[in-house]
């Protein structure tokens, strides 16, 4: 069970946590707990760091932002223990949760469970664990996972103790098959692939963190996102409660051609004119921006109508716009182009679908409804549970709306 | 060097003890530093606990309240390192400070200082650690010391890595005769001696925590009381800072007969009245108060006139007086006794110091000097170094005012 941190924002919803815990422990199950910490704490941390020191050092930030987390687990802990309910408290370091030394932004290397499946079997012990940390094993100094990085800690725990379920109370009560503030007839979807949700996530749902769901299709663990502001008290405990179920495609009986549409306004294109069709002229461009740390996302090269010069269309994080048009400026020379175009007001839209494996013409029936409707497209690209268009921002609802739609995903 | 809480309430004043330490290491030092909790942290954090439960986990309370220390090292560490000082923090599993399994009221039992005095000499490194903290070696969890632990973290650090001073910095400059703002001829002293100074902060003086003066006192660590106002850049590191330093009493040149006058308010007196002078009756007296933990301090019994009964009177913590006379209600069967008087309005004066080893009558000239100034004395303790008298509330600010200038401590 893992709580983010709107969920143990004060005391009073702890203490509901904690109901939620109680449930599952009174209905027989054995029980992990991963907390994040209190809302607003992290960036008041982060806040600090910066005000000490512009360029801080990671190990130094890591101790102090970690300190969150081990909060909010003592206090459910005790919270725990005070209902009857035997519980303990377990920091990064202390089970440990080794992980690699990029302090920041480390990853999970690994996780000893079998301290904590002793206590389930001995102690019938609930086991309350920090999110978002760990220890590098060499150094024994603290780390942390990055920002959301409690959703990973969860999955990576749940994969340690082979857990039959990694349940990740949330805010929203499941993953939907747009965003419904957009589509007022999105659906909550009951499953979903680990793939679809790996596009899903990626392409600008913000349910769950990214690594989380790589995690839990490397490791088969299977996540259920669901509402932490359930009654505690409503929900019953051996029946299946709102929320998706994020698991292994063959879990799911009857796949949909289309599982969900995302779509992302923080994006911006990139378009360098006129440069020649020959080896080398991609790396030239894209060397420079990685160095410069830029993220190109959708990269499209038509084949030149001339055999000599062609276009080369890519987008960026919308964040990243000036520097990648400095980057390429400086990079005139070598790569030879005769202007650079660009715009912010763009939109990337993606279509999800396991079922577009075996299904033709997917894609096909997308340009056909967005013509229909007059909305360009700018860029396009496939793989192969995913199609994303670049559109203008303008025609964002519309486009989502249309495509939801098209693919029969509207609430009845 | 260790730091209170309101010398590290937010990052400018951080900053300032940056500057502190760097003073130092650029005049050559090997500095260890510790840091308290941000003015406010802790207390916040323990109402949190409160709140989580009642009667909560002392092992979760610590690691709740224990994140406190761990914020401002990580952050004055990172802040070193801006100023070009290498540094590193230290928290009490990571260096290790193995203590007690005493929760919440865990005392040191022992600290690695080799790891620290090698990285002195390898790389200059200042280590930062947090006080008030440690880690049990048997359960791995992380054990408090108690409120104003941090002292006494600073004292223990300083025997393990053989410092040559512990220098306490707080919001006060120094050890003073007695209150000044009672007394406001009251000197700051040069220098005081270990036991002078234990009697004093157990009699009622609030520089410093009492176990860490008897730590110093044990492994002969000189500790320097000194102010964290003071601009670092104004001091001169090879000079001697105003302060006080607490040393062996050989270090000490001219001991004065008197050095220091301590009052408490908090006292709450009782008589038991018309008690049977024979053996067991203390006993059936005391045992039960302490049963009830209750600490009893002054204690006076005359010798009987008749020969079969006679008072007894104590002094008890006020807060613990009603249930003191309860206590006593309820034993009266076994101990005896005619009836129980109490008084809350009184106040314990204690006056300090070596010099009353080798002169006699020191006492006795206080007696007549309150007795001319018509303030009546309800019980008197003495020991080798102190002793105290029980007055009226009343007379509290008189009668110090008046031992002060009897034992010339008064500033010219």
């Amino acid at each position: 069970m893992k709580f983010g941190g709107t969920s143990v924002a004060d005391i009073d919803r702890i203490r509901n946590v904690a109901r939620h815990v109680k449930r599952e422990v009174d209905a027989g199950h054995q029980v992990a707990v991963v907390t994040s910490a209190m809302a607003g704490t992290t960036n008041r941390l982060v806040e600090w760091c910066r005000e000490a020191a512009v360029l801080h050092d990671a190990r130094e930030y890591d101790a102090v932002v970690a300190s969150g987390e081990q909060i909010t687990a003592g206090l459910l802990a005790m919270t725990l223990e005070a209902m009857g309910i035997t519980a303990r408290s377990w920091q990064g370091w202390q089970l440990p949760i080794y992980t690699s030394e990029a302090h920041a932004t480390a990853r999970i290397l690994d996780i000893n469970g079998a301290e904590l499946i002793a206590r389930f079997k001995e102690r019938n012990e609930v086991a309350v664990i920090t999110g978002f940390q760990g220890v590098h094993r060499e150094t024994g100094r603290i780390t942390t996972l990055g920002r959301g990085g409690s959703d990973t800690s969860a999955v990576a725990i749940a994969a340690a103790i082979a857990a039959e379920r990694c349940d990740i109370y949330t805010d929203v009560d499941g993953v939907y098959t747009t965003d419904p503030r957009v589509v007022p007839r999105a659906q909550r979807l009951d499953k979903i692939a680990f793939e679809e949700m790996l596009e899903l996530a990626s392409q600008g749902a913000k349910v769950l963190q990214v690594r989380s769901v790589e995690l839990g299709m490397v490791h088969n663990v299977r996540i259920f996102v669901r509402s932490s502001f359930d009654k505690p008290e409503d929900i019953d405990p051996h029946a299946t409660p709102p929320g998706t179920l994020i698991c292994d495609e063959g879990e799911i009986m009857e796949q949909q051609v289309v599982t969900g549409i995302a779509f992302s306004k923080d994006e911006a294109q990139i378009s360098v004119r006129r440069i020649e069709d020959k080896p080398g002229v991609a790396a030239a461009i894209f060397v420079p921006l990685a160095e410069a740390n830029i993220n190109v996302d959708m990269i499209v090269q038509n084949v030149s109508a001339d055999g000599a010069t062609t276009d080369l269309t890519f987008t960026v994080p919308a964040a990243d716009f000036d520097r990648a048009k400095d980057t390429l400026n400086k990079a005139k020379s070598t790569i030879g182009y005769e202007r650079v175009d660009g715009a912010t007001d763009v939109t990337k839209v993606s279509v999800i679908g396991i079922g577009m494996r075996s299904h033709a013409g997917v894609a096909a029936r997308a340009f056909q409804a967005l013509a229909e409707r007059r909305i360009n497209i700018r860029a396009i690209t496939t793989s192969e549970i995913k199609f994303s268009l670049l559109i203008d921002s303008a025609f964002t609802e519309l486009a989502v709306r249309t495509l939801h739609s098209l693919y029969g995903l509207d609430k009845a």
